[in-house]
C-alpha cells in the first residue's frame, strides 16, 4: 500500500496547481488504490530493518531448535532481552519470571488486559490513546472509564481528578501509551509518581505501553513505568522493536511486569495463539544491542520529517497542532468547517490518495483530530504534507 | 529441548541392560533436561522444512510490502492459497472473501470459537480430541458437552445419539479434528454427512481441525468439511503448514468459512494480535505446491516410524493401541496398574529422558492414555519405544 509513484504524485500536484483548488472526487477505484501514501502506518522501505536482526531470523530458518519454544518465549531470548532492557528501563528485568515474549506489542496488550480484567469489570483509558484499548477491553465484556488527556501545549496533563474517580468507581486498571499514541507527548517519572499514589491508594494496576520510547527527540522526558519503584508490583510494560526498529513483520514484542501476572499472561498466550513464532523471536536478541549511530540517525531522520510537516502545517488557519516529543505520530486537530472529519478524510484518500486514521478512533476527545505515521520516504511526506495543507486550507475557506 | 543426544541414550540402554529392569528415579535435574526426546511435538530437525518455504520468507523480509497486510492477510497470499485449496479440500474457496490467514492453526481455532459462541453458552467437544478445544471454551465461559468418539478399532465412531442430545441441550458448535488428535482416526464422508445432517436440524455449526490431513496414509478415507456442500453454510475448516510440512516455527495457518463468520474472525483477530506475522505469511504461497515426491517421501517415512513403533508396543500385555490412520500421533492406553499415567510419565520423563503428554489432557475419555508425537529422528524413535516398552512392562509386572 506504501507505494510511492511519482508519476501520480507529479500529475496530483500540476492538477492542484492548475486548478488553484482541489478537484472534486472522481469516484474512479482505480484512483483511489494508487496511494500516494499510506499514513496509517510507517513504510519499512524508507526505514528498513537493522540488518543484523534480519540475519538472525534467517539464522533460525536453519536451528532445528527455534521453530518451538516455552509459551513465555525462548530462554536464551528472553534471557538477552532481559539484560538489554535493564538499562533501557532503569531497573533489573528476571529473564524466567517477569518477562515474557508476546506476538507483536498488540498481542502483549491483549494478554496483559485478559489477565487484569474480567467481564463486567471497568478499566481506565487515557483519552486520546491507543484505539485498542478500549476494543480489547469491549472484547473482555469491560466498560471504559475515560480519562482526559491534554496534550495540545505539547506535554502531557492527564486529569488526575478524573483517573482517581474512575478508580473510586471501580476501575481497575489504567492503560496509557508513553509516548502517547496518537499525540507523541511523554510522561515524566513526577507524572508517573503521581499516578502511581494513586493506584496504590485504590489498589489499582497500570498497564504502560512504550511501543514508542525509542524514538525519543530528547526534547521531553519519558518514564519508563518500571523505572518507578512503585510501579513495578502494579504495571506491565509493553515494549517492542516494530516501530523504531521497522521489524513490524515479524510480530514481536516483550511484555514485563509481576511474575504472577506474567503467569497469567503465559497461560492466556497458551489459548490463544501459543507462542510468538519460534523462528521471529530471534530478532529480538538483536533489539537494543544496534549500532549507537543506526539509532540516532533514525531518530533524526524522523526529527526532520516531523520539522517539514510541522512546520507547513503551521501555517494552515485554525490547524491546531502539537510537535510530537517522541514516536512517529502527528495528531493534528483540524479547523471546524461545514465538512466533518469524515469527509475531508475521503477527499485526501479519494483525490490525494493520502490515507490518515480518523481522531475518533482514539477514543472521544479525537473526534475532530486525524493521524497520520510520518515514517514514511521523506520526500513523499513533504509533498503529501502540501497536498493535505491545501485540502484543509480549501476547505476552509468555503 | 528435541535434542538428540546419542551419549545419553547409549547410556540409559547400557544401563537398562545391565540392570535388567529400570533404575528407580534419581531426582537429579541436570539428568532430567538432558533429554532423549520430547514427544509433546515434532522435531523439525527431523523433517526440515520444503527449502522453497525458507527461501520464500527470506525474500519477504527484503520486500517491503510484505511487513503489514490486511488483518485477514495478504491478498497476492490468499489468492495463490485459495487456488491450491480447490483440489484439495474439495471446493472452491473466495480468496477474499470465505479464506483468513490466522497465527498458527491454533491462532485458527481461538477465533473460531470466539466468532461462534460467547459466555454462558454451550460447546460440544469430540472426546478425545485436541485440548485447547475445551481450554478456549473456559476461556471464553462457554461448557463443553463432551461427545464420546470410539476410536480402539482404529475407525471413528462419534456418538451421534450423544452429538444430537448435546445440540438438544443448546450446544450451538462441534469441535473435532479431522485426523483426530490425538488418536489419528479419520471421518469419511458419510460420517460427515451424518454429523451434517444433525447439525441441519439443530442449527448448529461445524469447527473441523484439519491441520494434519495431508499426512494421510492412504488407509482410510479422510473427507474435508469444505467437499460437504451441506456443511459449507455451516463450518469453519482450519488447517496449515505446521505438521506435514514442519513449518510451525512460522506460526501460519488457514481457516475456511462462510464469509460472515471469517469477518468476524477476522475483527477479532484485529483485536488479539493484529495479523499473522506479514513475512511468515509468504511461506504459505509455496504450501500445496511442493514436489509429489518430497510428500510422498515424507508419508513413507512416518509410515515406517508408526510400524516400528506398533510393531513393538503390540507385544506389551495389556497397552491397547490403533495404529493412527493419518497424522504423526500415537495415542496408546496404559494396562490397568497400581501406578497412575501420572506416575508412569513421570519415571520417562526422570529415568530415560523421555517426555510424553498425559491423554487425560485430551478429554475425559483420555485418562489412561498417554500422546506422543511420532515425527522424530527414526533411530532415537526405536529406540525410545523400546525404553518405553521396557518401563511400561515392569510396571505390568510388578
Amino acid at each position: 500500500l506504501s507505494t510511492v509513484d511519482e508519476s501520480l504524485f507529479s500529475a496530483q500536484a500540476g492538477r492542484l496547481a492548475a486548478a488553484g483548488s482541489l478537484p472534486t472526487s472522481t469516484g474512479n477505484r482505480d484512483f483511489a488504490e494508487r496511494l500516494l501514501v499510506d499514513f496509517s502506518h510507517g513504510n519499512v522501505g524508507a526505514f528498513p530493518p537493522n540488518p543484523a536482526a534480519i540475519q538472525a531470523a534467517s539464522a533460525a530458518f536453519v536451528d532445528e531448535h527455534s521453530a518451538y519454544s516455552p509459551y513465555r518465549g525462548h530462554g536464551s531470548v528472553r534471557n538477552r532481552v532481559a539484560g538489554n532492557l535493564r538499562t533501557f528501563v532503569g531497573g533489573p528485568v528476571d529473564p524466567d519470571r517477569q518477562l515474557i515474549i508476546t506476538p507483536g506489542t498488540q498481542g502483549g496488550l491483549f494478554l496483559a488486559l485478559n489477565a487484569l480484567i474480567g467481564a463486567g469489570e471497568q478499566v481506565a483509558i487515557a483519552d486520546p490513546d491507543y484505539f485498542a484499548d478500549a476494543r480489547i477491553a469491549a472484547f473482555i465484556g469491560a466498560t471504559p472509564h475515560y480519562v482526559p488527556l491534554e496534550y495540545l501545549e505539547g506535554h502531557s496533563e492527564l486529569d488526575l481528578g478524573a483517573l482517581e474517580a474512575a478508580l473510586r468507581g471501580g476501575a481497575r486498571v489504567l492503560c496509557l501509551s508513553n509516548p502517547n499514541n496518537p499525540t507523541g507527548v511523554t510522561y515524566d517519572a513526577t507524572q508517573l509518581g503521581r499516578i502511581a499514589d494513586l493506584l496504590e491508594k485504590w489498589n489499582g494496576f497500570l498497564i504502560s505501553d512504550e511501543l514508542y520510547s525509542r524514538l525519543d527527540f530528547g526534547e521531553a522526558p519519558i518514564a519508563h513505568a518500571w523505572s518507578i519503584p512503585a510501579l513495578r508490583d502494579r504495571s506491565v510494560s509493553l515494549l517492542g522493536p516494530s516501530k523504531t526498529e521497522s521489524l513490524s513483520g515479524f510480530r514481536v514484542g516483550v511484555a514485563i511486569g509481576p511474575a504472577a501476572i506474567i503467569d497469567k499472561m503465559e497461560r492466556i498466550q497458551s489459548i490463544v495463539s501459543l507462542r510468538a513464532a519460534g523462528y521471529a523471536q530471534t530478532v529480538l536478541g538483536t533489539w537494543l544491542e544496534e549500532d549507537p549511530a543506526w539509532l540516532a540517525n533514525r531518530i533524526e531522520s524522523h526529527r526532520w520529517i516531523r520539522d517539514q510537516i510541522t512546520g507547513r502545517w503551521s501555517s494552515v488557519p485554525g490547524l491546531q497542532l502539537a510537535p510530537p516529543r517522541a514516536g512517529s505520530y502527528l495528531f493534528p486537530r483540524l479547523p471546524a468547517t461545514a465538512f466533518s472529519t469524515q469527509q475531508i478524510l475521503a477527499r485526501m484518500r479519494s483525490e490525494l490518495g493520502i490515507v490518515a486514521t480518523d481522531g475518533a478512533e482514539f477514543g472521544p476527545a479525537g473526534a475532530g483530530s486525524f493521524r497520520i505515521n510520518f515514517s514514511q520516504d521523506p520526500q513523499v511526506v513533504v509533498a503529501a504534507a502540501e497536498l493535505m495543507a491545501v485540502l484543509i486550507e480549501s476547505q476552509h475557506a468555503r
